[in-house]
């Protein structure tokens, strides 16, 4: 169960860290659009381990194949599905957690759930499952690109205590992808990663935020109530691995203003469009999209494995300590850039299909009569 | 799209303002559970509009019909419907709202997305759509107090600057009650009181932090990847009208810290149960429950709607200016508690039937050859 | 479980046949469909009880309120709520069952499976539970027709050995609803009503097939694999009550034929469509509407409520015997016509919105750089 | 769209005829569950191509290989990848096809829909998708086999005039796989294979009905609406290939009975059980399994694919005839026996953990305070 997301677009994710690979299958995408692997392959390496110095050294090339559902160059309509192979595996390394449960892990979850588990480099558990999600986004990036011209910038925002100034109005990807970190203020990302590798020769880990910001959004993508479109956003991005909160537009932050000071009053601009003044709302109101960028944060708590010794317990609940081997980020903020991205692009490609087939069968050319 | 929740246990909403009533469908609730209407009532008095001098005014008594899914006082497994019929609707003190756009509201939205929208009293953006919901979530409440004696309590936790201070540990429903801006912390709850009395009379308002506590969880609730239970409950809550933020247990606060302060180390309680001796994970680990007591936050914006005049547009697009007429609530959030309650039960007792489906059907005394 | 239908235009019904009402929410209808309480009555009318003297005399006049989802005379894109209030509500005549099971009826199947049932006039297994579904077909119909002049014909084919001869490509409606026994052929049904009358008189029932044609239907609609529209519209039609089978174009006659027999030949018409020389494919070939009729029948068995005694058993197990009371139809066929109908018109109108999302969002006029 | 099939059992297919390969996700099956890629293997080699003189000569091993969600023999609860790699596909058997449409196959309606399709083989509508539902199957009926003894047994009723007698409450797998058309009356699949082969070598195709038995079954399972058993069983068997018709119990004979002679008069048997004397329901009453046998029977079509030249159109729309090549079987129900079989296990499954979660959760031990 919960292996499926979306509702016309649907994206269903398989594998394990240590199994035979990991994958994806998209139902729904659709047919005729020009993809070729690069494309794919491209996103897959901005989230591969071992990219960097500041990132686990993981050896995978994570070099994806499509089984299905693309043929001569176009899909199909039909089921893509998306794989990488398990290369660099290392069961040795978690022999320990094969006994003892990480500390803020899944290990001990998953066995109270159904009483067995992969504890091969935490198996489901691991972010490599976000191989599939990253394939699929590569995808949605493009639907919603060829449909409107949306962009989807992700970058980190914070590290711990440092936050770095970005405009998400001007960010661009080039920026991002400039250093490591995935940060686009560039003296902020340099403290940034004397910060990470600092931490990581310490045997611990930091978090962060990551900030997202979406571009030439179609007007009219979300519902009212249940699917609103933040609601759907803050579903994509809280199944990430290892966050601990969302925000969409004044956050947290905008509960200090008053409405006076909040609202974003509106204009017509000069081509006609109605537009807001401000953008408090991050580009949602009603659970609809208004055409102004979308703006959302996300919460990223420092990674769980680390090589300190930690209090812990066995699986028959004798107490012990636990210091992680194994290959892990210090930092997952980097690697998790690609990731946000990719649940965001996943969820506003679902939700133009759902709009195009509620609000725009009855307005075509077909229309009987008319 | 988009109004109906949940997988096994499946909410589906109706109506609008002023139409001619709202209400739900339940699909998939246990047979043969005890429910009275009372039981239900008493959550909608808590939601109901003009139950304390700090909500809008409009008269509603909300009272609720059970169409369906009861006999002689217990669940029949089949739909549960339940109504309230609009009563206290005045379409007049919209008449603005026909022709001009509230700004941060679903107006302009709407407009885009349909073409068409009920303009009185808000049609389907008003928070009446959230009284389907907390009927829902009293069944759901129900459920989970009868399977494992699942606590849920909300409360306001700030109110612009005015924070709280609330031991979640210990935190009673009595005590939220006590007052009418349902802020167990009694001296805070009185100068929230008075802010929101001092805003209103400005024609103004403002926002603040729900935080919301369960306790009794029980272990294994939720799944690893796109269902993971954070990420169940932020769609939830971040579904309701006003929201800008979720948090769980740590949030974005846990940001700031290294993992080996932040991991909640594990041990052995004297019932031999695993457990951990913080709670930065806020109850949940791996997307799975694991018996701690779930902590969230959720943000809601200052109401949209406000009497001071602010800058705006009109249907077809002429700048104008709008000072809203209609009963508002100056603040949301004392109304807000029972929402956020209802959307958390709703999720946990979606997430309890699943899990029972998937995980204890093999376990069971029918299992062939046992 | 098992009260929602539909993945883009979707039908959840409640109610019973003793409890306070019936109906139904609509989710995801297009805006702006021009829609009138009169076009719902009218399909509810061919339905309901009493409306000759071959079905049950219950007295119900079904008269429909629309709560929610239409303004103006439009729709708004939200949910559309339409029930009927229950009024010829006679428990009395439903003591017996309350201890003893009807043969072939569901009532020992719900005690099974959920411990307990409203005994009043069969509950949730009511064919009033079909008043929803009749309310949203009629929506569907509309839909289907404004988009390409679809046109769903239903009739009485067979009742008992009693088989009309029909032309399905050119049957009308008016043919269909010129007897009560809805059969066009009105030699055969002249019989039909006879026969029906017969068997009433002897306190028994009798089963037959309903047929049902769809014209001018847009190619394109099902998919590949597990919703294949023959798929849809099998599951669509056999959760009806009373239905034993289901065929589409030659169905089971065709399995006598060979290959070379029975494949449609293919040419192009003066249009320069490829249309299809035979249509043993019924309108649908790999799951997908080729734009020929689609061509159904639907087995339905005998009623099960008879005033003849039969052998039982009581809630505990007891034998014994059982003369039903109650007011019964001793045929469905003419009241299950709208029936097929309105399922067939929810299956295609929710095939028709989905086909829209997939495969024409990147065909549409928006498509960036076109 | 539409590869997923399912609630909590959740079966996705991949994959193309001549593609890189075709597989399965399946989403949802319980943990713990002892699964051996031999079990697998033997339903896919029920299925494979070339498994005797009167299949297809396509030489495919169908060799299977278990991705992820098993782990040292057992299930993991996490999502089950199973696929087989494509080997035997010769495009050039297919050129003809790239340009021509097959009469009542699906190459004319995947055009129309996608306006793309993969000829080679059929791409998607190709039979080697079943590999996928075939491999599901098996493990849903382990599950159903170790929950409570159910026993699937499908068999091929007739073909063409020639039918089988067959005693459904007795049949064995071992009977139906003592030869190589699957009947269980060997002296009528002599006939069968002759008649086959005599087809076969007139360059022609025919088709006949696979009826499907299932004892054991748990009471209760289904639902009384939408997702009545039978209504789930019908569109999972008629989204196989080549199906056109369905029927549960007496079917459309049963429409020519009276309600006294059709009814299943009920008795309590030795062990107190609650039974029926007939069992014309076919083991379903109200949507609900009653306990009985299920008995269930689907007309397959005549192959479309057949050598004999037949009248068609090119993609553009020009008159012209076809002959197909490719290696094709003379009468798919031998191989359809395992799909039919597949298909009825993957819903009853689905049925089985759906009535387990809604109906049992209460029920169980950890209920508070009993």
């Amino acid at each position: 169960m919960g292996n499926i997301f979306g509702h016309l677009f649907r994206v269903t994710t398989f594998g394990e860290s240590h199994g035979g690979g990991v994958g994806v299958i998209i139902d729904g995408c659709p047919p005729k659009l020009e993809i070729n692997v690069k494309e794919i392959q491209y996103e897959l390496d901005r989230r591969r381990p071992g990219q960097s110095k500041i990132t686990t050294p993981r050896k995978e090339s994570d070099t994806c194949e499509i089984l299905s559902g693309v043929f001569e160059g176009q899909t199909l309509g039909t089921p893509i599905m998306i794989w990488v192979r398990n290369k660099d595996a290392r069961p040795q390394d978690y022999q320990d957690m094969a006994i003892k449960y990480r500390p803020s892990h899944a290990d001990a979850t998953y066995d109270a759930k159904y009483g067995i588990r992969n504890w091969q480099g935490g198996g489901r558990s691991s972010a490599r499952e976000t191989i599939g999600r990253v394939a699929s986004g590569a995808i949605a990036k493009k639907i919603l690109q060829q449909y409107s011209g949306v962009e989807i910038v992700g970058y980190v925002k914070r590290i711990k205590n440092l936050e770095a100034i970005v405009d998400p109005t001007t960010v661009t990807m080039e920026q991002v992808e400039s250093n490591i970190v995935r940060c686009p203020d560039s003296e902020c990302a340099e403290k940034m990663i004397e910060l990470v590798e600092k931490i990581r020769d310490l045997g611990d880990s930091v978090g962060g935020v990551v900030e997202c910001i979406v571009r030439n959004v179609p007007k009219g993508l979300g519902s009212p109530v249940f699917d609103k479109l933040e609601a759907d956003l803050a579903k994509g991005v809280m199944s990430l691995p290892a966050t601990k909160g969302f925000e969409i537009g004044s956050g947290f932050a905008g509960t200090t203003m008053t409405g006076s000071e909040h609202n974003d009053e509106l204009y017509t601009d000069k081509l006609g469009e109605i537009r807001t003044v401000t953008n408090r709302s991050g580009g949602i109101q009603g659970g609809i999209s208004n055409g102004e960028n979308i703006v959302l944060r996300v919460a990223f708590k420092p990674t769980a494995t680390i090589r300190k010794e930690q209090r812990t317990v066995s699986r028959q609940g004798e107490e012990t300590f636990l210091a992680a081997k194994g290959r892990h980020d210090p930092c997952v903020l980097p690697r998790a850039v690609p990731m946000v991205e990719a649940m965001v692009a996943i969820v506003l490609c679902d939700h133009l299909l759902r709009h195009y087939g509620q609000c725009n069968t009855l307005k075509s050319e077909n229309v009987y009569g008319n």
